[in-house]
């Protein structure tokens, strides 16, 4: 398959209609009734909306049960009890990272995700298996979807001996961002993790992108130990915080201040929209200049069943959450699913502006909020160009 | 169409494959290998789950703007701005109930949905004519769907003179239910709301059911007078209280102790399980034994651009919105969106055993969590045993 093309009627964010053509897999121009040329392909697009490729911004491709049939949920309410029962089903279920990756890389990519962050489990029982099979997959698909791979110490760092030296080996290799978790929570040695998180983050070269459940106080305790050392080891830009629960609390003074605080040290805040749990408020996050990007987490894994990595229905998720329901309102949570993940990861030429990198989305729908509440299967994705998925499924079979 | 047909190789609940004869509308047997018999036809169910017809227990048929055209959303955040907008946008707009209401019926009914309550507004400015539009529904639908007609005085009751006469009117007319609405937010009049609605409700034999927005200890004290008034009516079991936000009130103690109230009055709670809010949480109610139904409310109207009137959905986010993972416990969102509205609208012979009327929906699906978290289209959906949707689409087309 080539990298040109011309796509005809598309609608970019639900303007009117014009034509695209796609040189190199960059968009070289945008206007309409763009000629036709010899072997250049072109698509009719239908008047279909244009959006840039969705970003999965915050996933566990290497924990996924999809394909391999349904399984009844196993573990208890509390968090330390979904870990050990996710580490003990790895095992007796054969949750293969490599399998499962590949399976839920291509059905985000059905859905339009042409970007991915997984946090990959590193543990001392499953060393670097999970991130070589995620580093499979990302080889697999270089051409389909961006994978980064976030080095996650799911069981813990401090608290399981050996996990800091698999996580130093993983990040000399294919791990892309330093992962961390609850400090105070599953390590209680918040200072201890973070050191390690940092020192690890520094001596790589690599970002950050820390999980904290942690609600109400300790979790604005271990927030503000995370934003003392964005700032004293200069990594203004690069860390982001996922989940950020405590951001939830009850005080709203209190943690709009941490929110001013997260937007001067530049750091990110990753969301799943849970609607069961407190969550950072997209307003107030909009508001104060903080990156809010948002993501699956689990998809039907041995937390819960729930998930598809479809990344509007995230948006609508975000926008139900946040109670957003003007036009400009719910379009902003789409940015959070687009845009927001984007400046998480870094992506290099995002966009549907010409020069961008064309990895594109297509869907018929009257408005991008249309698109959001109606969540339609994704009609065409592109990667740098090529065509990768269609009417909702990726062209390329899953393992 | 008939009423007699033999489904074959259908899991009922995701229970083992098994045949079901339906006669007369109703379910015959249910047993594996039924003999075929001349002139009744058979449906291969392909193995698929069979869940009794839905229940949308909390909708408005009258307000959706579904086939009108994607419109900006134009509302602000109050509840009585909200009001006021519609108010406006439905002249404006020509928001014609029985147009509306028949296209949002048939979208339910190709979801599985074979019975909904409709709130139905009832107010100076339009009279009747929503009432008598949805009521027009009903009567061209009436052997497609069940639909219950609440009376419902949306720009207030006490506040706004004429509306009470008119609710009379309604309620020796098509209405079933009456309705009603914030008797503190809406009316700032609770004994006078509320005691004429229990009068109306007693005048004309007919059950009630209130939107309760008012949160925390005001919605308490509103929701305390419905208790009251339940009881000395003698109104046990006739009695829903919609949202009811209060009880999401953060003294877990003080809700509980209401919710224990309610179900010594027998009072039901339909929930949209709205995840910007607080809510009644499934679980509580489910320990009390107070009937928890659910519903779409507002399906892409001038409150909001969300909703599809997909009641696997609602089960999903209500799965959600309660952090329900175990099976049994994402089967229980089911059964508030099913069993929960059906025990609400008191639907006669609701159920999928041998003896129940034959209201069905078939979905391809694993098990029930993996339908509720996958949401397939509906692949037939049957009211009173003859087939009245496929594939997600109801047979009969919407104006
Ligand atoms: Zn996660
Ligand atoms: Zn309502």
């Amino acid at each position: 398959m080539s990298n040109d093309i011309l796509l005809r009627n598309l609608r970019p964010f639900g303007a009117d209609a014009t034509d695209m053509l796609i040189r190199d897999g960059r968009i070289a121009r945008i206007a309409p009734g763009l000629p036709a040329e010899d072997g250049l392909p072109e698509e009719d697009c239908g008047g279909a909306i244009l959006l840039p490729g969705l970003v999965e911004a915050h996933t566990h491709l290497d924990k996924t049960l999809w394909g391999m049939g349904w399984r009844e949920h196993q573990a208890g309410p509390a968090l330390r009890d979904k870990i050990d029962t996710e580490r003990r089903l790895r095992r007796e279920w054969d949750i293969e990272p490599h399998r499962q990756s590949m399976r839920q890389a291509l059905l985000s990519l059905g859905h339009g995700s042409t970007a991915i962050r997984s946090h990959v489990d590193v543990d001392t029982e499953v060393g670097l298996a999970g991130i070589e099979g995620v580093a499979a997959t990302r080889a697999a698909l270089a051409d389909q979807v961006d994978i980064e791979i976030v080095a996650f110490p799911q069981s813990g760092l401090m608290s399981r001996p050996g996990t800091l030296e698999l996580l130093d080996e993983a990040l000399r290799g294919p791990a892309d961002v330093v992962g961390g978790l609850d400090p105070c929570g599953i390590d209680a040695d918040p200072k201890g993790q973070l050191d390690a998180v940092f020192a690890l983050a520094e001596k790589h070269g690599k970002p950050i992108d820390i999980h904290l459940h942690e609600p109400g106080e300790l979790g604005a305790f271990s927030m503000e130990m995370i934003i003392e050392r964005t700032r004293a080891h200069a990594m203004q830009g690069k860390v982001t915080i996922s989940h950020a629960f405590c951001l939830g609390m009850p005080d709203r003074d209190r943690a709009r201040a941490l929110v001013g605080e997260l937007a001067d040290a530049q750091i990110h805040v990753a969301t799943v929209a849970t609607p069961s749990r407190p969550v950072p408020l997209a307003e107030d996050l909009r508001a104060a200049g903080v990156v809010l990007c948002a993501g699956s987490d689990g998809i039907r894994d041995t937390w819960g069943p729930y998930g598809n990595g479809d990344m509007l229905e995230r948006a609508m998720l975000l926008g139900l959450r946040n109670n957003l329901r003007a036009d400009r309102d719910v379009e902003h949570a789409l940015w959070c699913c687009s845009w927001g993940g984007a400046r998480v990861m870094e992506l290099d030429g995002y966009g549907i502006e010409e020069g961008c990198r064309a990895d594109l989305v297509l869907v018929e729908a009257e408005s991008v909020t249309h698109a959001v509440a109606a969540r339609p299967a994704r009609k065409l994705v592109l990667k740098a160009g090529r065509v990768v998925a269609r009417d909702g499924r990726a062209l390329r079979e899953a393992p």
